[in-house]
């Protein structure tokens, strides 16, 4: 098939995006094909614009498509808040959510003494100094519930200690969550943390 | 958060394929960025290659980018047999399967009265031509096991009886299937097919 060797090249790359296997990739180029002028053609041209002007937000490592991004460059989330978020995932989650009004800082991971991840690979350092120049009050480590995060959070508090007010998300059970499907360390820590009612 | 609303289109788009909902989407476009120079520019380029050159082969319904497919063009596969398919990604499975010789026919769908599609709407009239003009002897009916699969299966092997050999592919246990996870239809056909060892 080797005139169909570009259709091949890009069930190829489709294969490699995450969630993606060759299986799906090959339906979601089909499915492209099928919808070629209202889908794949405006794709083609969305990742072509995505790829030119994409970058890290020098300040804090957000996504966007300016050397700063908007959030710290508006003036309305300088209120002395920064949350801390291992991926820029977790930006856009806690975003979408609309109940942080302050700014982030996307450490790009955790720290993982197993995969050599020291803190200089995290952005912390940045972090210290973003505490000083941007009269930071609180920081609210919103990193995951697993080791590694808690790892993260427990040395970013010892770095800034005494410097800055320092909290972390609760734990409990989620809303609509039902106890069953929760896993035992969820559950013991709502116990732990209950309130009167 | 205007300036990333290229971006936030890249995922609306990139939400709208097959097997991906809007966090898959996320995560996909997240992944691309950091992989902007391997990934996403690759991909824009293929994508709009794609865009430009594929379309559905005039004699079969196969996807390529020529009028008429390579497989009908080449004479090599003119052996008298032709597969009739659902869907392309049918075909790209018989395909890799490396089993089928001949030249393959693309229905694209099956006949439905719930949905009105008919007979026309299944390049089935075409497929009538392509047995006298192709010199036809047999016709594979490769269609799913479900019930509009099978309904269109018998309704072309009314309309093609008697002017050729009209096989379909045999039912049973897949290889390496375990029976345990098999449904009840595909043990009892398996049983009814059973051979001698
Ligand atoms: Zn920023
Ligand atoms: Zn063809």
């Amino acid at each position: 098939m080797s005139s169909t060797s570009d259709i091949d090249k890009l069930i190829e790359l489709m294969a490699k995006l995450p969630g993606l296997g060759p299986r799906s990739a090959r339906r979601a180029v089909l499915h492209m094909i099928r919808k070629r002028a209202l889908l794949l053609a405006p794709l083609a041209e969305s990742m072509r614009i995505v790829a030119e002007t994409a970058r890290e937000c020098l300040n804090c490592g957000n996504v966007g498509t300016t050397d700063v991004c908007d959030i710290c460059t508006s003036e309305k989330r300088a209120n002395g808040e920064i949350c801390v978020v291992e991926d820029v995932a977790d930006l856009w989650a806690m975003e979408r959510s609309g109940v942080f009004k302050g700014r982030y800082h996307v450490l790009g991971g955790t720290l993982s003494a197993l995969d050599s991840v020291g803190p200089e690979d995290l952005r912390i350092p940045r972090l210290r100094d973003r505490v000083e120049t941007e009269h930071i009050t609180e920081i609210i480590l919103a990193l995951n519930a697993t080791v590694d995060g808690q790892t993260t959070a427990h040395y970013i508090a010892d770095q800034l200690e005494g410097r800055v007010r320092l909290t972390s998300l609760a734990q409990g059970v989620p809303i609509g969550g039902e106890l069953d499907y929760l896993d035992d360390g969820t559950i013991s820590a709502a116990m732990r943390a209950r309130k009167n009612i």
